[in-house]
């Protein structure tokens, strides 16, 4: 390898203010040190998180940054110590990492896991509390451990998912986030059993990987809730069976559901980022029995709330981060999944742009067309 | 039966309006109808919910009423179609019914029965949707589809649960409430496995239960929080073995819990009815899979919250009703247990007083050292 130890100088995409357009940049990445990896980013798309972050009202957002955290590519060198993959390797980096070792990952409670927290949580690597990113000398921070939306990117080793080099990195690349915490918040969190109801509010590419996971379990009624009607017909071919637009109703969508279903729903999931929606999901659920995952992700500070009576009649709250699966255990099982038709991804693009038109896919991910948008890195 | 087919002339503590003395009366028993049952009550104790119902607080409260629903007695006869019990059967009514019949019961998911609310919720028996009680002519509402706080009383037969005649009534009546609530949070609830770490907020009957149940299942650090400093030592006895008094810390209860639990408790309960509590039981939970348990039953119209990111990071929000018995098939499993001294009743039976004495059995209910009052009734 002729780049090994030495400094790569590639095209990233920086986001130096929030709400500032991205800029496409030359960036340095510093080879990476013990227990790092230097991936070169084939893929990536854009997912709600990063517009968040860039957006500025995620108070830990750290500027300037590289963001991006759904995406696949080859590594390209291995700091020391690193023994679970080489150059050449196909992966995906996880922002959820699996050490294997620490209290989460020995639980056997959770994906979850606490090694790098410390580090990705604050923007550098773990190694020395530092960046292996920047710009004619200035430090730029990373994003989630992952900062995809760049050529070559620095993770930590607990952060990349070896996959079968087979499996084609413009499609897998999604495997990075929204899709596996849909079919995961089903078949992990939730545990939905054939023939149940499930009502599924929002259907963006997390509901709609809610659906299709719920199909996949045997689920009977797949009601899907959004107020954008022109989500209804796509929303088909993944599993939902019903539809319903809050719009079309006067009284509370929980009530709706409520009557609809003889009493409410087995399994709910709210998919949106929305407290109120949140709280309709838990209250749409039927008593005795009724789950509810929460997994959009609302903006910071805002809470939850509901009566103590719909938990002590049974119902249950919670919730789901990357759907509960353990990244480098099982992202290369879904990819697997998908190279044996077991679950779809094609479906779930709906765009394909270059790293340059950055900006063009954040516009596109606001409009309601939009699943998922890979850029060419 | 001398009694049989006639009206029951007997005494009963009525409860003509909220927050006034309760009122030893001679009141009219008719006999049992179809479907119903009608029992002599030697021993009941108080709870919270009849003291909550009394206070007025309680919107659905129906007055006048005879309340009570923690009690035991033997049946004196029994209307058409009642095959499960007979008259001389030693029973213990219970407040959640059990009919095997309902989509509640029959889905194996929880305890709560359908059958016989659209009655019981307010206050008469389904078979004519009137009570069986009067004084002078003027109908008395039934509470909770149990009214124990009569010498004779008319339930539905899916209400009682038939015992081991052997058992000694004076104590086994604490098996209508409280304790098994307390015991089935952690049995059936929240399953707490061997090695947990268990909070337990409010050390009153149910607490206690909770603490019971934790010890029996295998719990390491069994932690009770009261602001009642008396409650710890007693406490001690049913396994509890830490104790934390939030007055005694200026960091909200919660960050306290997590500091001495590296990261939070894997089980939490909360067992006094107070929202805010509610709360710090679910946030002192370890992120990844702590599961909070309510227990105690808030103020009508009073609201939970929390950030959505508490669920979103593992945390399960859950709510339990009779401990999840499933009143009829269960109630007598656990009589049989207290008789094979596998669970604990007489040391929750501080206080032994008549029928007569209730207005002081509820002042004491409301001084701090009364778990469990027995009236003979
Ligand atoms: N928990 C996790 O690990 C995790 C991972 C990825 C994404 N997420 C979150 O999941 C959420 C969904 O992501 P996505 O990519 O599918 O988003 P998306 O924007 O594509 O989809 C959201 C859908 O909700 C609909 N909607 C908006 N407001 C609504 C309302 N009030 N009622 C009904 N429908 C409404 C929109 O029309 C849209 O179809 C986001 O909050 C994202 O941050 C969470
Ligand atoms: N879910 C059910 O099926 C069910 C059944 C029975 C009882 N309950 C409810 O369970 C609750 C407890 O019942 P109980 O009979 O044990 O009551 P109790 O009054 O005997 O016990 C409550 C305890 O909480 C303590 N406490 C009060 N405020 C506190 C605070 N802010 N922080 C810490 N401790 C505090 C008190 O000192 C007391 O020791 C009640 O709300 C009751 O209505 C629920
Ligand atoms: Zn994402
Ligand atoms: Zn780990
Ligand atoms: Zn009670
Ligand atoms: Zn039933």
């Amino acid at each position: 390898m002729a780049t090994q130890g030495k400094v790569i100088t590639c095209k990233a995409a920086v986001a130096y203010e929030p709400n500032k357009p991205l800029v496409i940049e030359d960036v340095e990445v510093a080879p990476p040190q013990a227990g790092e990896v230097r991936v070169q980013i084939l893929f990536t798309a854009l997912c709600h998180t990063d517009a968040y972050t860039w957006s500025g009202k995620d108070p830990e957002g750290l500027f300037p940054c590289i963001l991006g955290h759904e995406a696949a590519g080859i590594v390209e060198s291995v700091g020391e110590g690193v023994t679970e993959v080489k150059p050449g390797d196909h992966v995906i980096p996880c922002y959820q990492a699996e050490c294997k070792e620490c209290k989460f990952c020995k639980s056997g409670k959770t994906n979850l896991c606490g090694k790098i927290r410390g580090a990705t949580g604050v923007g550098v690597m773990m190694n020395d509390k530092k960046s292996r990113f920047s710009v004619r000398g200035t430090p730029i921070y990373h994003f989630m451990g992952t900062s995809t939306f760049s050529q070559y990117t620095v993770v930590h080793d607990v952060s990349v998912a070896k996959i079968d080099p087979k499996a084609p990195l413009e499609k897998v690349c999604l495997l990075g986030c929204g899709v596996p915490t849909g079919l995961g918040a089903v078949w992990n969190t939730a545990k939905v059993e054939a023939g149940s109801n499930v009502a599924i509010f929002g259907l963006g590419t997390v509901g709609l990987a809610v659906a299709e996971g719920a199909k996949a379990a045997g689920a009977t009624r797949i009601i899907g809730i959004d107020i954008d009607n022109r989500k209804f017909d796509r929303a088909k071919d993944f599993g939902v069976n019903e539809f319903v637009n809050p719009k079309d109703h006067d009284k509370p969508i929980q009530q709706v559901l409520v009557d609809m279903t003889d009493g409410g729903v087995d399994y709910s999931f709210e998919c949106i980022g929305n407290v109120s929606i949140m709280r309709a999901a838990l209250e749409c659920c039927h008593k005795g029995w009724g789950t509810s995952v929460i997994v959009g992700v609302a903006a910071s500070g805002q809470e939850i709330a509901t009566r103590p009576f719909q938990l002590v009649t049974g119902r249950v709250w919670k919730g789901t981060a990357f759907g509960g699966f353990k990244s480098r255990s099982q992202v290369p099982q879904l990819v697997d999944k998908y190279m044996n038709k077991e679950i779809k991804i094609d479906e779930y693009i709906t765009h394909n742009l270059t790293l340059e038109e950055i900006n063009k896919a954040f516009d596109l991910l606001h409009g309601g067309d939009c699943l998922r948008c890979v850029l060419k890195v």
